[in-house]
C-alpha cells in the first residue's frame, strides 16, 4: 500500500475527517518523549521512532493518526541536556483532554502508540483516571484507550535480537537508533563510545541518581551497531505487529481500506 | 522468630520509633483495596493480605510498619456493590504525602507492599511524581520508594502454581481467598460458585464494562479450591520471597535483628 | 447483641452487601489519625480508638462499617518520629472518592467516627465539597455525610470526667490511652512522664512550634492514669452516644435489626 | 479615638505600609459572604459587617485593614436568588494566596474577622493547609492566622442576648441585620415576616435541601426587632471584644496607637 | 438617572434579586487589584476605581452590579509593601465560581469591569475554562461572560489625552489616581515626585525584575497632574463607553430601565 | 544562511546541546493548535506554520528550537470533527512544565513562537504563573519567556495585506493556508467555498455557538486566494520580523551564528 499522507489528521480537513467517520470510530495517537538518549543518539529518539510509526501504522489499517505528544515523562534525564519532562500529573490532564477531544467527535478506540518506556505507568493511570470517572457515575465510558509500545510485538523482538543481541540494551537502544538513522540519515553519529556497551545499573530515583549510574545516559546498549538499514526492517517489523493486534481491536474486518 | 507486635508503627510510640531510626532508614507500607472479590471473597481481600504479610516481612526484617492504605484505585470493580476506590490523582497525593511525611523523619526506604494489581501503575506514576519535583529541582530525591507485589516472588508463584495450577486466576484468586481465610477462618464461604472456574475475558474499560465481562466478579479463579491452610503456606512464601529482596536494598547485612 | 465480624464491609463479600442494601442506606466511615501521643501513647491511637468504636457502633446498631481511614491530617505532631499526615486538600479528595463510592451503590447516609480533633474541619471542609457540586449543579446532593468524634457525647464526657478530672488533658488523653490499651493490652506502658500532668500551651501553628509548647507531644493530659478496664467502659459509653444520635439520623425505626 | 481610614490598606501607599511595617507585624482581613439573608436581610450583610467591624477594630488597635474578601464559602443558600459562593477548595486556595501575599511583606500576623459561620471550616482547613507546608518542610511558618467571628464574644453574645433573647436565631440574626442597618439605614427594610420567628430545622447538605428546611432563608430569627442603633451598639460590642484579644495575640504592649 | 444603590448587590434582598430576573438576565461584577500605584497611589487604586466605575455602569443600565473581586493577579508588584496577589490559576477557579454562581440564578450575561491591566489574560484564560467544558460536554455554554477594562473606551481614552498627554503612562496613571481621588478626597497626595515623569522600562518578569526597572513603581507616568475634578469626568466618560457597549450586548432595547 | 537541521533539539544529542548552552542561554518552542480550519483548510494548520516558522527562525539566528506543542487551546472549534484542545489549565502546567525543564539546563530566554490566536491568553496566564510563584517567593525568575504570533510582526502584516486585502480574515486565513501549502503541496485544495469569503459574526462562547456563528469554520477568510508560492514569501517575512525581535532579546550581538 502506498504512503497516505492524508491519513495523518494535521494534514486532513475537518470534512475528510467527518467523512472517515462515517465508517470508523479508531484513532492512532503517537506519544513519545523529548529526552537524552546517550552520547549519539537524537532527543527527540522517542517521539520520532513513535511518530513515524504510528503514521506508517496508519497507512496499513486507514486509521487517522494524530499528531504526536512529543513530551512526556523523562525527570530521570533531566541531568542530560536537552531533556524535558511533564510532570506525570500534567500528562495524565493532557491524556484526558486528548482523549476527551477524540471522544466528542465520536472516536471510540484511541491507541496510543508509544515510544518511551516512562510513559508506561503514567498513560496507564491517566487511562485509568479517564474510566474512573465514568465508573463513578455508573455510566459506560465513551471511548477505549489503551498504549503500545512499539518494541514491544514478537516480530520487532525477534529482529532486534537477530541484529544486536545483548547490546541491544534498554535505553539508547541499538534498535531506537536505527530507526532514527532510517528517519534522518544526515544525523547518523560516529562518535565513538566509551565503554562500548553500555552498563546496566539498576533502578534509579531521581535524574542525579540515573547519571550517577547511567554516566553517559545509556543503559546496558551498544548504538555503535546502529544502521539507517536496520531501522526500515524495524519500523517494518513494528508497524506488522501493531497492525495484527490493532485490526480485531478497532473492529476492521478486512483490514482497514 | 516471635511475632514483633510493637514493629506495627500504630502499636509503636514516638521515642521508640526515634530509636528506630538510630539505626534504621526503612519502612514497610501496605496499601491494598477493598473491592469486590467474586461471590465468596471477602471485601477487604487486598487490604487484608497486603497487612498481614507486610507485618509478618517487618517482623522477618525487623522492619517497621506503616498502617495499611486500605483504599486502592478500583473504579473497575464499582459495578458490584461494596467496592470502594480512589481516583488515580488521588491516590497519587495520597503516595505523596505518605511518603512526604516519612521522609520528614529520616526515612529513606519506603517499600510498598502491594496487595491489589490495580494499584500498580498509580503508585509507580505517585513515585515519579515525587522523583520529578526532585529532578526538576536538580536536588537528589531524600527518599526512594518502591512497589512489591506479594504474589510476584518466585516462591508463592511457584507454591500457587502447585496448589491451583491454571485455577488460580487473576481476580478473587485462589491464592488470595486462601490468605483471607487463614486470617478469618470464621469467614470462609461454602457458597457454590458457577462456573466453577471463572473465565477470563479480556481487559475491560469501566466498571460496567468489567462486569459485563466478569458477570460475578470473578477472572479466570476458581476459589472453592482455597484452604485456610494453604494460606498460611503462601503468606510465608510471600515472605520469604520479599524479605530476600528487601535485604539488600534497605541495606540489612545480616538480615535485620 | 453479639459480635457480628461481617458487619465491617472488609470482611463482607459483594452479594452480602447488596443484601443489605435491599433494607438499609446507612454506613459507617471511621476515620483516625497516626501521629505521636506523648512517650507512652501509640501512634496509631485515634487510628485504633475509632476504629473499634465504629466496629463496635456497627453491631450495635447493624450497620456495615467501612474500613479506617488511618492516615489524617495531622501535620502539628510531625516534629515527633512517626506522624504521618495528609495535607488537608489530599485530605478532601480522598473524603470525595470514599463519598462518591458508597453513593454509587445507594448508600445515602454516612457517618465518619471520627478519633481525631485535627480532622474536624477538614473532614466538614470535605463533606461541603461533596454539597457544593450539588448545590452549584442545582440538584439534591445523594447523600447525606456527618462527622461524629467519639469522645464527644455526654456519657463518655461524664465518664473521663468521672476518671480522670481535669487530668484527662485534650491530646493524648487519659480516655484515648485507655481505650487502646483495653485493645492492646500488651501495650500497656508504665515509662514515667515527666511533668505527669501535660502542660496547655495554647495554640500552635506548624510542628516545631506545637513542640515547643508540648514537649513531649502530650496536651495538658496524664494518661498515666489510664487504665485497660477504664478503656472498655469508654468505648461502651462512646458507642451508646453514638447509637442514640444515629438511629433516627439513619432512619432506624426500632434500633437496626 | 476618631476614625483613621489610611488605617485602610486599599487607601494607603506603599510608603505608609512600609512604614507600618518598621514596627508592626500584624494585619487584619476580613472575610464574608455574599448570600440570601431572608426577605428582609441584605445579600451582602456578611461581607458588610465583617469589613465594618475590622476597620473599626483596625482604628482602635492601630492595625492595616486588608480588603474585604466578600464572597464565602456559601454553596447551601444557592437556591436563594443573588447568593454567590466559593467552592471549599477555592476559597483554600485564595487565602493561600493573601496569606502568602503578606507574609512576603514581613507579616506575621494575620487575623482573619469574620462574618460568616459557613467560612469557619474552610478557612481553618486553609490555615492548617498553609502550616502543613511547613510542618512537612521542616521548617517554621512564617506567619500565624486565625480567624475569629465578630459575633463570638462575649460583650456581643451578651448584648444580642439581652436585645433580642432566644429570637437572635442563627442565620439572617436579628444583630447582623441591625449592623447592616447601621451602616446602611436607607436599606431598613419594613416588609412583614410570616411565620415573625424563623423555623431552625436542623443541618442540612445541598441547597435545595436548606431551602426545603428554611423556606425564606432564615433559620430561627426575627429580623423585625433590629435596629440600626443596635447595630452601632453591637459593633461597638464585636471591637471591644476582638481588641482585647487582638492585643495580646499581635504583641501590642500598649494596645496599638 | 438618580444613584440607585439598591442596584449593588450587596444591599438587596433576595426577592429583590428574584424580581430583577424576571425580566433580566445581566449582571456586572467588577474585578480590580490590591497592589502598590507609586508613592502617591493608592494600593487599592484598581478596585476602588472598578468599583465606582462598575457601580454607575450599573445605575445607568439598571443593572446588578456584585461585590468586588478586590485582589487580582499582581504578582509583578509584591516588591513593594502593601500589594496582594491571587496566582494566576487561583483566580481562574475564583472566576469559575462566580460565574457559576451567577448562572445558577439564571443570569446569562456577565460584564466583569476591570479595573487592572494584569488580570486581562487570566480573567480572558477563565471565561475560555468555562467555555471549554461546555465545548468538550458538547452543550451550549449556560453563560456568556465578557472582560471590559474602564480605561478601554474612546471617551475615557480621549479624555485622558486632552488632560494629560504623554504623562498618563501606563501603571499609577494620571486618570486612575484622578478617579481614586475622586472617590477619597481625604487621601489626595502631595508627595513630590522624582522623576515627576516615571521612567517606563520594557517588560518585566517577576517582582525583583519589576522594581529594578520601575524604582518608584509607576511606569510612565506623572500622577502629580491628577485632581479630584479630572477622576469625576473620568468616570462619567468611562460609564458612557461602557454603557454604550453594555446595552446592545445585554439586549436591553432602550437602555435599561 | 543554509538550513541547520541540527538546530533542532529533536535531532540533536545531549553533548550538542550541552556545547551550545556553553554560549547560548535562548531558545524557540513552537507552539500551534490541531482544530479545524475551514473546509480547505489542514487542521493542523496552526502546529505546522508554528513549527516550520520557528525552525527558520532558529536557523536564522542560529537557535535551538524544542518540539512543537502541536494541540493548544481550541475548544471553540470543537463542533468541527478533527479538532483537539487541552483545556486552559492543562496548557497551563504544559508551558510551566517546559519552561521548568529548559530552565533546569540553563536556559534563561524562552521564545513561543506561536500559531494560534487562541493560545495568547492562556501561555500568557502560565507565563505569569510561573513569574508568580518567583515573586511570592522573593527570589528572581531563573527564566524570562515571552511569546510572539508569526503573523503579528510589520513584514508578514504588510504581505498579507498586500497579497490577500480584506480577505485576510482572522481564521483559516488566506496567509496562513498559504504557508501550509507552500509546506505540504500535496494538500492544495480546489474545493469550492460558498460563501467565497467567510462571514466575521463577533466573538463566541463555546464551540456551538461558534459553529452556529461560522457555519463552515472560517472566520472572515478567503483562502481560495492561497497559493504556496505566498506562503514561502510569508515565511520568509515572518521570519525576518521575529529574527529582527529576538536578537536583541537573547542578547544576540551579531545576530546569532
Amino acid at each position: 500500500m502506498s504512503r497516505q499522507a492524508n491519513m495523518r489528521l494535521q494534514l486532513m480537513t475537518w470534512p475528510e475527517v467527518e467523512h472517515y467517520l462515517e465508517n470508523r470510530r479508531d484513532v492512532i495517537v503517537p506519544i513519545g518523549s523529548t529526552e537524552q538518549h546517550g552520547p549519539t543518539g537524537l532527543i527527540g529518539t522517542d517521539a520520532l521512532t513513535a511518530d513515524a510509526i504510528a503514521i506508517r501504522l496508519g497507512e496499513t489499517v486507514g486509521a487517522v493518526v494524530a499528531p504526536c505528544l512529543s513530551i512526556g515523562m523523562a525527570h530521570h534525564h533531566l541531568a542530560f541536556k536537552g531533556t524535558m519532562t511533564l510532570r506525570p500529573t500534567t500528562l495524565i490532564a493532557v491524556v484526558q483532554d486528548v482523549v476527551a477531544s477524540l471522544a466528542r467527535h465520536g472516536f471510540q478506540r484511541v491507541l496510543f502508540v508509544n515510544g518511551h518506556g516512562g510513559n508506561i505507568a503514567t498513560v496507564n493511570t491517566a487511562i485509568q483516571e479517564i474510566h474512573a470517572a465514568a465508573s463513578l457515575a455508573g455510566m459506560p465510558s465513551p471511548v477505549t484507550a489503551h498504549l503500545a509500545s512499539w518494541w514491544d510485538g514478537p516480530r520487532v523482538k525477534g529482529l532486534s535480537r537477530e541484529l544486536y543481541g545483548s547490546q541491544e540494551g534498554s535505553h539508547a537502544t541499538a534498535s531506537e537508533v536505527s530507526v532514527t538513522w532510517a528517519l534522518h540519515p544526515d544525523r547518523v553519529q560516529d562518535r565513538v563510545l566509551d565503554p562500548q556497551v553500555a552498563p546496566s545499573n539498576g533502578p534509579w530515583t531521581d535524574a542525579l541518581d540515573y547519571r550517577a549510574r547511567h554516566p553517559d545516559g545509556r543503559i546496558g546498549s551498544n548504538p555503535a551497531l546502529s544502521r539507517p538499514e536496520h531501522g526500515e526492517r524495524l519500523m517494518a517489523a513494528a508497524v506488522e505487529d501493531l497492525a495484527e493486534r490493532y485490526r480485531p481491536w478497532a473492529g476492521l474486518e478486512g483490514g482497514g481500506r
